[in-house]
């Protein structure tokens, strides 16, 4: 290797790079918006107190709607000198309206306080919408559930058929799951919900100021109760990543059995042609792109979370520039999960159910046959072991004739404990709705459960 | 390498290799209690529908409790044959009251919701017993912060030396990470408390049965509405397994601190003997084991974390054997954690806090200088930028004498524009009382703070 | 939530859980074998330099070896008062040999060094352990290879039949992953054959030690030539959680696919029952759960990674407590690596290839269209895209006939550019072996492929 | 929650989402160079088989060239429609020498292996990159070691105080670490070294192809011999997140006591203005932002890590979409170790070693004591035992007259069995030199390690 090579490209400090080292201005300009709002919720705060007099409060309003007016048109230069978006602002504010009053903004809070307010109203936005989308997904969930109520399915366990179940059953399992992911980001909304604004580097301030006025002004429930913990804490971050991690541990879940189903080998749904790709000749070629790259989403949401857990781990109180790399992880994860949750809501809502392919798979497994049994212990009080050597049997004898049991016309010639009546047994619909626990897969449970759903999302 | 040393050892399958693997009765005996808890429960709910007779309820409990009491005497014995625990005490219950009646206990469930019943009541025990840990932590804390409201240390941000505050301020930082921590784990508590007794293999069951009953009597607070998602959710699980984390987040950073404290470079605090190790020749020599011990622990609980997550990702419903792999790390968290907390809140007690130590570290980096801009805005009404300046001034004079600006006996040598009364300024007692904003480090502040924390754990 | 309840059980702190937390001894207890090789290695040192005399160390040997006997007989007391195997060994070899002769054996070394190089002596053992056991893994594949170089299947991308192959070719795959984790298994060995031993508390010794000899009676290449270094790396521990991680990658793509291909749905192989459960009633029934639990296993390999990774992140030198805690993940990955290999082989040996249903298989999707358009490219010099256009065409008739295109009898019937003898192109096996480039699926190629891996093994 | 606020933004699918979500262009656009290299060498390899005519080639190497450089002049339009780098270069080459020829050019590969080839080629040179960037850091660290040899710090265990040290040797330790991580990158370069060009979609081709040829253009050793491993493989990029992950636990090492050692507390090395933050009026505070975000950026490239892992858990063969997920985190990861390492080199350059401190540093915890006891066990033949209880009087009369061990005049006023010339054993630099054990902290031994370094170097 010929050091000459490299050492002009790699290995001479440059002061760009030192400069985009240090700036986090290319990830923190997301907070623009947030940044703004804090500011002006500050400055009000600023002059109930009597530290900036009216027309000082309109003349620094009027400059920062000016900077987020530049800003969405595209006018605003983002210039890494000024390291983040918090001195890109200020900087731009003294310009505007002069660094007399411009600098007064920056009265009685610190670059340590702004942050993780700006942050933690960004967080806060992400839940809100996370759980909008969730809950989108949950009615298109709902939907299916109302019109599959008796389109019969295999269930598995271990990928192995277990026992007939309805689509709508199916389908809602994932809806119950997404309800708990709208509770747990409910959750950390709740906790996230205490303006550190105020706090300053970490100790608070001389000037008689009034936090929870700014918190209100911010839309928060409180402020933080001290000052070191304000500008320390960064679990509402850890909350949200690990929140969204949850939710692709379901919608992975969800994508994974997409694919199966449709698959050429399940064949029980199909993917519409705007999600998959297909082949020019090979026409049942479909491959479902996006279900594959949300299950392949989830490395990146889980590598998020552990990433801010590292730098978390031992950090000594205050701040610490360390946490700067709280950011980008977070603004990943956030767009991963709202992306997702819109492209697999539109998705779903297309996919075709293929009733006839379900039905002819639940032929596979002697479905039926715990029902069977179930029937002779229940109603013929047959003890449980006798019963299912009488099962047993008969699938032995199916078996033979190379048919599955549910294809059995009449079930007394394969033993005489069955009349002619428990032909009944075998059809598959029957199956289902012999159901009676609570939260089965029955009609009237199913029903049951749809209502559970909408009354949750009633209480959104 | 000789192929014919390693295959005997290595490469021959034995049976007891694939017993051993296949098994979880080593690790799931933990949750022997919790079995035999739901085995009643599911018992009562039974003999309510009519499936058991009140006799055989009573001699199903008679035997069940037997058997907890053999567990607890070490008389049980545990057999690997038997796989799991479920088994392990389903057949002794057999052995104890006969098969006939002992197997209708399994009527109406599977292992499948058995389990996830079983882990469930351990994980809410858990969550329970960690905020009980918690709360007795945060006692300590506030014990310390009533008595060092005016012992004054410098507080840090970058490591560097920031502004005086006082111990109990700084102390009180982690009583409101661990109040979080409260309320994140009765989050968890709350999403954890639906019952998936009753949910059978996947599909519920076609016994008239009444899941509310027994999820009543386990102290559930409802049923979980779908049988599938009853089966198939450790959710759960990973909510306490990131709970743990986040705590560790929060352990590990006051671990580093009182490592560090402990320090001869520090010497803020002294760990006691107990929880370190000292050196016959080297008097000062105090390794603070314990600290570093629960730092280190933080790796064990982000792994287990990342172990589920991994676990769960992509994974069909309803139960696979995958899900087998979701109780040791759980287990080895909340070990690690309710160990971690006893014995972090015993050496916290004894820890001794070195007031002259942290009264002249605050000597070091000038750290009333912005005492003295911030009076100089305030009462001079002197220009932010100018304020700066003549107090940049005045510390570089000081340095030139190499003293600290707190050392100063008269302001007004240094410029005319402080006069005899500013030496107050220079009194880091002063300094802290000074703060007047929510959350500052001053005495009134930090009271409040406290009775906010008593607030809350009158409150649990 | 009453605090009498919970105060005796889990907030007094007993000396026996802070001992239980400080000690190690229940994990490290592992490594007495390598704790005594490195104590004999180490006195014969010492002795070479003068340090002992010639009957001291035979005392120490025989003592030490008294004590390898005592622990293999199950005769040794495991004190956790001794808090590490190294000082339960130490006070052992103490009452047997007096500690006049016994204290010496600690000269010009200590903790720090002793516990890094049993730990390294361990993984280096493992790293040879699983190299054996993969090739044992590879030797089996290549057994399946020989046997099916005609075995037609078909391949897949996204989960969607691709192009027919062979069994052999798809086998193969595996054995090359292998070969991979075989190589990097190996240059872990050889980044961990350098001794730490005599580094001492981390600066050296003023003992004229020969730390080159010891680490040659221990088999190490040579010596680490720092001692700081020696006794704060745990580099290779890492280097074989990560190898062992990346095995995994492997084997859960394997055990993935076995699930998959035993399921009814694709009934591509037959696991044997040895490897499944079975059920009593429904005969086809059976659950792929070693191939489960091996999946699953992935994330406790994972998540013993991210732990050590965790725990040596930003930890200051030289060693601190935290490092007690590298052991027990490591010990859990290579016994989870080591039997999760062994079962799998043993799994391999015996499963069933199902070759009427993997060529049926084929007849889905139109697999041979691809080979069609080559062939109309290559050997009639029609453009790739008309190409393509003819055959999508004979798709199409295809499809509306319900036949794959492979059922086709005379394809000069679709498209007269076919004449009688291109009837060849719609065998699968002409198909596979008609693959010309090197890697391909082609018999000859896969021929070559086995005598690469022939040659690897060989030169092991 | 109004839904009319938020449908508009977030429910609604819009075609540039999907496309978006679907494309992998703004992430592999940083392949181009890969991309078209990878391509030139796949027309060289279909000329030299007839599969393109000479004068074909020279146009469509003319075109890539072209392409190359509108890339590189900020000409090139990226449009996301093209979804990958592979579709936009080919789409535009064909514009450029139409479309007839354009289309031969992806002959006898696919994208499956196209940029499976272009990612390891990626991969490839940045190992190098990397290789070279810690050779550099050696070098730096070597100057310091050479002029240090005698300049005496405390050694740390447990943070605490534990022998004296010279710089040198301490800051050797890193060298050795980062020479190990030298190694390991280039075994990862070894197991790298294995094209997958040419086998196509997973099967190889029935084209004539020389795969060894296009490998050998490219600068790989050889192929890889299985098509299906080829283009489901992605270990190459495992490995090199691993290998930048620990890297990163030696930096974060390092950063830690940069940032330790650079605190009032400690104040042994001052970090150079560039490299820190200052303050206008705290002269002495100097925020050690750049070891701060390497310590922090740990995080990240550990959570690049265990993305990639979890992508590629249990992914059935060949291709799927989830892998396109593998890039961005690489990227990542090798971005941040090539900017951290240029970035720790120069600050390293730069540090003010402050000799005094440190001595002063050695005067705590009575450094000495060993040295004193192994010299009574050495030279005056007295049992350890006993050695250490006179020592330990020594050190406890030395406290009571509040003075270090160091600062003893005469030691036979503490004990008649040391003698006047015994005062050397008091000084720091001859107890650094009186080490005689290989790797130890004298002078020596310094010089040595250093030699072995060097050699290393020159032999890469």
């Amino acid at each position: 290797m010929k050091n000459e090579m490299w050492s002009g490209r790699f290995n001479e400090l440059s002061d760009e790079l030192l400069q985009e080292f240090n700036a986090s201005l290319d990830t923190d300009k997301n907070l623009y918006k947030e940044d703004i709002i804090g500011s002006i919720a500050h400055a009000r705060m600023l002059e109930s107190c009597g530290v900036l007099k009216k027309e000082e409060l309109d003349n620094i309003i009027k400059g920062l709607n000016q900077i987020q007016n530049e800003i969405e048109q595209g006018e605003f230069i983002f210039d890494i000198k000024n390291e983040d978006i918090h001195m890109a602002i200020e900087k731009r504010l003294s310009d505007i309206i002069g660094s007399e009053i411009g600098g007064k903004l920056h009265t009685a809070r610190s670059r340590n306080d702004q942050v993780a307010t700006d942050f933690k109203l960004f967080v806060k936005k992400s839940n809100i919408e996370i759980i909008f989308l969730l809950k989108e997904l949950i009615k298109t969930i709902i939907s299916y559930a109302k019109k599959h109520k008796t389109t019969i399915m295999p269930s598995f366990t271990h990928l192995q058929h277990a026992q007939p179940i309805s689509f709508s059953f199916y389908i809602l399992t994932y809806a119950f799951m997404f309800m708990r992911d709208i509770k747990r980001l409910q959750n950390g909304l709740e906790l996230a919900d205490y303006s550190p604004l105020g706090s300053c580097a970490c100790a608070g301030t001389s000037y008689q100021t009034n936090r929870k006025l700014s918190a209100q002004i911010l839309g928060f429930k409180d402020i933080m109760p001290n000052a070191m913990d304000g500008v320390s804490d960064r679990d509402f971050a850890l909350d949200l990543l690990y929140n969204i991690a949850v939710i692709f541990t379901h919608t992975s879940r969800l994508c994974e059995e997409m694919i199966l189903f449709s698959s050429s080998e399940y064949g029980f749904l199909t993917i519409s042609d705007s999600f998959s790709t297909g082949s020019s000749i090979m026409p049942q070629k479909r491959n479902p792109d996006v279900c594959e790259l949300i299950r392949g989403k989830t490395g990146r949401v889980y590598g998020n979370l552990i990433s801010l857990l590292t730098i978390m781990k031992a950090l000594p109180l205050a701040y610490n520039k360390d946490m700067q790399e709280d950011k980008e992880g977070l603004f990943d994860s956030v767009k991963t999960a709202r992306d997702s949750l819109v492209i697999l809501n539109a998705m779903l809502k297309k996919i075709q159910i293929n009733k006839e392919n379900m039905l002819q798979s639940c032929k596979k497994g002697h479905l039926l046959a715990t029902d069977l049994a179930d029937y002779l212990v229940r109603e013929k009080n047959i003890p449980f072991r006798k019963a299912h050597f009488i099962v047993g049997n008969i699938v032995a004898q199916a078996e033979r004739k190379g048919i599955d049991i549910s294809e059995i016309k009449d079930l007394g010639e394969f033993d005489p404990v069955f009349d002619k009546k428990t032909i009944e047994l075998l059809d598959f619909e029957n199956s289902l709705n012999s159901k009676k626990s609570e939260g089965s897969s029955s009609k009237a449970s199913v029903e049951k459960q749809i209502k559970i759903l909408e009354r949750f999302l009633d209480s959104l």
